[in-house]
């Protein structure tokens, strides 16, 4: 078989075989076709498309380019979840310990931020002590003993979509539903659980802007995950806005600890709920105790202690703290009808709680405290968040970040999303 | 500028800016886009188009990737062709020298086969002591005292160009005509002629199989020739079959000489008669020697003999035989009603006359003598054509490719395309 082959199969819009997708990705993996057709070919998908038979024999191939985790030795079914990534999106922190609560194993292989959009290990690891790499005999051990971990994916998984994501990343070729379905569900289906919910973020601050692309990619993910017997379904949420009231790494793990201790912001209370109860149903546990209760009676904050300690992180360690704060007063008495997830997001990662390239190192500490939502009422002077940085020379272009991010108003004039706007199973 | 910015521009199908052109053009040169991000880009320009600014501006960056040649120390106008390639296409060689003896300057820069078509070097070096390397000075030198010259182009002209076009060569994305016509456009510019004429093959044996790709690709090429200030005209002519009667390296030489002496198949003589004129009237020259009288006259002879002396070559040498030949017999009495271009040019391939790569070397001997050309009467048993080899184990997969390739019936099912289907201006 010849790389150009399958290219211009796909460029004349015809659709790929099963033999030519097993074939180019393994020879992609093996680097046997180069990275300069993989790009072509990856525009051509991009432009061209890919049908179901062929996104789920893409996946597949990736899937068997590396190793595939086996939870078949726990006494309990699995529970797996993934969200495509938001503002203020710290729901694994408090979800993974209360679906374990319930009785769902969790095994929650996370990555790290990049851009305006936080990462789920960078925010654990502001707790002192707390270690993300864990041998898969660690994984094994903290998720028996607990019912949860949340933990790095290891290098063994998927390596064919490790390699084609960086290609990706600087070819132009990232926006493609097929290729970003199959990347993501090419990893989750190789963590090896039997069921999984998607949580599928929609908005500014959202890598889909609109809610029929994130259907869309709703859709393709479900039918992957399907044809793999993974019981998956996805709910399509709101990141018009940000999620919660706090955007940081530590400010982050605290609002998490909130919501564990029964208390929080409301939105982050009710889609932790809304998940868990979908990750238990998914894992064939209708009859299991509902999360909300397992929040009540603590329960859940039993299994985050355990679960942190595990992975010799100190739960009862005072968080880091930014040195400098700079509140940004209301400019005038109304209602907030406006709060830009992404403009809050790039502020945020301005601040220094994010990454502009992997290597980039974060600040715990940074990050942006929200004292009102959209459709609350402000009083002028009133503050309307509060900038955490290491230093004061970080507020300039976060402020800048935020100019036309928010507004006060007579009345709201836009309807911020509903938090969740749709179920697809 | 970011490459990233500039191929997701063209990616969701707007136009380049004039910046972004010459910035990815001069970038690429210097390695600092990678060959994945043209690749991507090349993919992106295939699938969504380039407008007429576009193709130009793009033409001229790579243009200005290298040196210009410049022929203004000439005392006579400069007159070029460009040929997109067919099998039997060995006009260039009978037709420098014929424009050269009616007046006009011809600086020929030509190229070496790959694939099913031959290259004009590869036929010249058939000759024994012709050399196509020359340096500026040489390639000066032999034009001003013969009129003509026919040799390799140098590596500094258009360098953008040859890495882009070895790129896209493996990575699909060679037939994209806004990409094809800025390849020869910038080549044939970079050569300093203040005329061009082009000759764009149209049928099996030709990179444009029909007569709408091939007319977009001669307007695209016209137009760009146009906005850089060469008069430039295109004809679309046939290459549904070969064009006369000897394919192969040593054999078109034969041929090309027997056009010179006043012979040489009928196809040949009126093609190579047609692009004269057309070259010496865009050269401004429409008051010259008719090409016609040049050839009856012997005085293109002339120049084609102190053209081959200059190079090193004898023009009295024997050329080289193959020493092995097949005739293959007419299958049945009637009319040969098809002798498909392509098939004949693969056929003289496999017979050892072209390349497979690169590196490859060529036969000087083989290639396939046509003894029946379409609408022929031919009679059951009398050959159709002879093959010619060096080693008789070549006939083999000569014969495969030649299956199909070849009818006898009662009459012309097809009528065969007209010689030359359009003139573009």
């Amino acid at each position: 078989m010849h790389a150009i082959d399958v290219i211009v199969t796909k460029r004349d819009g015809h659709e790929l075989s099963a033999e030519q997708i097993e074939w180019v990705i393994d020879a992609y993996t093996k680097g046997e076709v180069a990275d300069e057709q993989m790009s072509s070919l990856a525009m051509a998908i991009l432009l061209n498309g890919m049908s179901r038979r062929e996104v789920s024999q893409w996946t597949d191939a990736m899937l068997r380019s590396g190793d595939r985790m086996d939870w078949s030795a726990l006494d309990r079914p699995t529970a797996d979840k993934h969200s495509t990534g938001g503002v203020g999106d710290k729901i694994t922190l408090p979800l993974a310990p209360l679906v374990a609560a319930c009785g769902a194993a969790v095994p929650q292989l996370s990555g790290r931020g990049l851009g305006h959009t936080g990462g789920t290990l960078d925010k654990l690891e502001s707790i002192p002590g707390w270690r993300a790499s864990l041998s898969p005999e660690e994984m094994l051990g903290v998720l028996s003993s607990t019912g949860a971990v949340i933990c790095a994916a290891g290098t063994g998984l998927a390596p064919a979509d490790r390699k084609l994501y960086a290609l990706r990343d600087v070819t132009g070729t990232v926006e493609s539903i097929p290729l970003i379905a199959s990347s993501i569900m090419s990893k989750k289906i190789a963590e090896g659980t039997g069921s999984l919910v998607l949580d599928v973020k929609v908005g500014s601050g959202a890598f889909m802007k609109t809610v029929p692309r994130a259907r869309e990619l709703a859709e393709t993910m479900v039918a992957i995950g399907t044809d793999h017997g993974v019981r998956t379904i996805a709910l399509l949420t709101a990141m018009d806005r940000p999620l919660g009231r706090k955007v940081g790494n530590a400010l982050e793990v605290e609002e998490s600890v909130e919501v564990l201790a029964g208390g929080g912001p409301s939105d982050v209370v009710e889609l932790t709920v809304r998940l868990a109860r979908e990750m238990l149903a998914a894992a064939g546990m209708s009859g299991a105790k509902d999360p909300a209760d397992a929040l009540a009676d603590g329960s859940a904050m039993d299994v985050w202690r355990a679960m942190i300690r595990a992975q010799g992180g100190d739960p009862d360690a005072a968080l880091p703290r930014a040195a400098e704060t700079l509140d940004i007063p209301a400019p005038a008495s109304g209602v907030l009808t406006r709060l830009d997830a992404y403009g809050v997001g790039v502020a945020a990662w301005r601040l220094g709680a994010g990454r502009a390239r992997k290597e980039d190192p974060v600040s715990f500490g940074a990050g942006i405290t929200l004292h009102a939502k959209p459709g609350d009422t402000v009083r002028e002077g009133q503050p309307l968040m509060t900038l955490h940085a290491d230093d004061t020379s970080r507020f300039d272009s976060a402020l800048a970040s935020l100019e036309g991010a928010y507004e006060v108003a007579g009345e709201l004039v836009v309807e911020p999303l509903p938090l969740v706007i749709e179920r697809i199973s």
